[in-house]
């Protein structure tokens, strides 16, 4: 079997370690950047370099188009014409639909969009395991070879992923709403709080933890962001405006000022986020830790140490330093109430003040 | 000297212990609950219980309010009643209008609000230093006795805050802003996220780091956020209308489809946050190290002691666990280019990969 990897970074470059090491597959890479295919050779991400789209695409049984999205279109109308009548071509792109709607005639093209590996980029970061337990979505249309996809979506499960088919339109509006638009809305509040400081004379403004948090990737990555944004234009637009309905009608039940109605829909979107963020089905909702310590170097590791050793598994975790910088609070998220009071007691014998919160609070 | 406390939980007890120990007041505290008086007598945050509101005012120099804000008109009240003429009543509530509306006329009454000890509540978490460094505003009105605010500015600032007048209508709108609006917009997505997933038959939702650093605070603490937003309801409002404009001018940006455009708004949220989570002027603005790690017990341990002993001292942390559980990221934030240097040479010392993001990244 050949597998052609067309892009060769932490998506690609994950997929050759992957198929040589769990399909057997040889691999064929090709690239724009001498110094990154030379790279994924060094890591074993590639049995070999190709000359050229047509010399890569040539006898494979599959091609994985992994370029930025602003160029995939070009990428995989090249790799169709470059394949075979038997070979199956797909992309791992965050947005679909524009590329589906160019590509999905012809029966050999399936998209596709594994959620893993956002946090990171570069083949340096590649990993055999990368896709283990991660929805892979795929999107094939009336017009797909049943064969090539049922091809496509054996090697996605033997690569260690979860395959799922979706509409593309349905698969943009899901990723509008589930990761868009929280960076959307991360950007906006940035803006206007630092709108509304800016009134202010004070060097130093305050922001607090719920800032912090919420604006995380505010102007992250923005080559990827700016592409991500402009791709799914439609269905970000209708995510906005689907948000700014419900902002209205929270800012209804609050100008009412009706406290019943308002502590119904506050507690309403606590149960959403914890039903959201379930884990395993057997350990249970997370469940959120608080612990008062100083804030000197070295304590986050001591908490962090002493749970690793019990076995504990920290899943989330947010520092909330105080102005002062010399103290603060450390939140912790865990499966399952069990385990959350299991943590209270290991951190109270570590002397410090630690509660576990129960739901809602 | 005395200091009347009235309402014994996080920062009453904070207060009294500060009080005691940097001002050698005299602290006498009244409150509703037994037990809680009795534990804040044996931490020595009290030196005694007074028998009613009454008993706790006379002859105090400085009168706490600090009781949760759906009461404090009426507690507040009761005290400027039970108070000499030379006592400067004040609170520690976290919205402010409607208080120095009703009670503002006094001249013995200024308003407060300490932004400190959000992230955990009750008297046993109380500590003599919880307000170092932090930001305490007062809300004074043209009828009050610049004696009294003189007075409580220097107290304030002798229980290690930094006090900062501002008109209450000011505070109101800026908290709105920097903190209550985080928290809507957290409830609003956590709600629209899971509307949007509950179209969809799958058990799993596959949220990302982005929906849950996002959602972090939706539906925390019930009781105290349907205070908060039945109390500032007016500016929260107002807020909203800020940010619908906002969102519907970014969605104009996104449906144009200029990348340009996109992008230069995209980098301008990033540095708007960066720019408002500065820390100390020497330090430098915050730095991301991103690590990828196993997601096993000790992980964050191994990181952050190994950090701390070359005496980083990590800012902010965020955790992204992979799907499969097993492997993930840590995104790390220093204050400082040079430290993110260093935090990516050493965490590459221990055998993972880091990468410190260079700005706008």
């Amino acid at each position: 079997m050949r597998t052609a990897v067309l892009g060769v970074g932490l998506i690609g470059g994950s997929i050759g370690l992957a198929a040589r090491e769990r399909l057997g597959s040889e691999v064929v890479g090709w690239g724009r950047t001498e110094a990154t295919l030379d790279r994924a050779l060094a890591l074993g991400a590639l049995d070999r370099v190709a000359a050229s789209v047509e010399d890569a695409c040539t006898d494979a049984d599959v091609v994985f188009c992994t370029s930025p999205i602003s160029v995939l279109p070009e990428l995989a109308a090249k790799a169709l014409q470059a394949s075979g009548p038997d070979t199956v071509v797909t992309d791992a792109g965050s947005t679909k639909r524009e590329l589906v709607a160019e590509l999905g005639g012809d029966e050999r093209f399936i998209g596709g969009h594994p959620l893993a590996g956002a946090e990171t980029a570069g083949v340096q970061n590649a990993r055999a395991d990368l896709f283990d337990g991660a929805r892979w979505y795929l999107t094939p249309t009336e017009h797909s070879s049943g064969i090539l996809y049922d091809r496509l979506q054996r090697l996605v499960s033997d690569l260690g992923a979860r395959p799922q088919a979706i509409d593309a339109e349905a698969h943009d509006r899901l990723m509008a709403t589930i990761s868009h638009l929280p960076h959307v809305l991360a950007d906006v509040l940035a803006a206007q709080v630092a709108a509304e400081l800016s009134r202010d004379s004070e060097r130093m403004p305050d922001v607090g933890p719920s800032f912090r948090d919420a604006t995380r990737v505010a102007g992250s990555n923005p080559a990827i962001w700016t592409d991500i944004f402009s791709a799914n234009r439609g269905a970000i637009v209708a995510a906005i405006e689907d948000v700014v309905t419900r902002l209205r009608q929270a800012g209804e039940t609050i100008a009412a000022g009706d406290r019943d109605a308002i502590a119904a829909w506050h507690a309403s979107a606590g149960a959403d986020r914890r039903r959201l963020l379930e884990t395993e089905p057997g350990a249970g909702p997370l469940r959120e830790v608080r612990v008062v310590v100083p804030n000197r170097p070295g304590i986050v590791a001591e908490l962090a140490l002493a749970l690793g050793d019990a076995g504990v598994n920290i899943e989330d975790m947010a520092l909330h330093p105080a102005a002062d910088m010399r103290s603060g609070a450390v939140s912790l998220w865990v499966a399952g109430d069990e385990q959350a009071q299991r943590v209270a007691a290991l951190v109270g014998e570590l002397g410090h003040s630690a509660t576990a919160l129960s739901e809602g609070e």
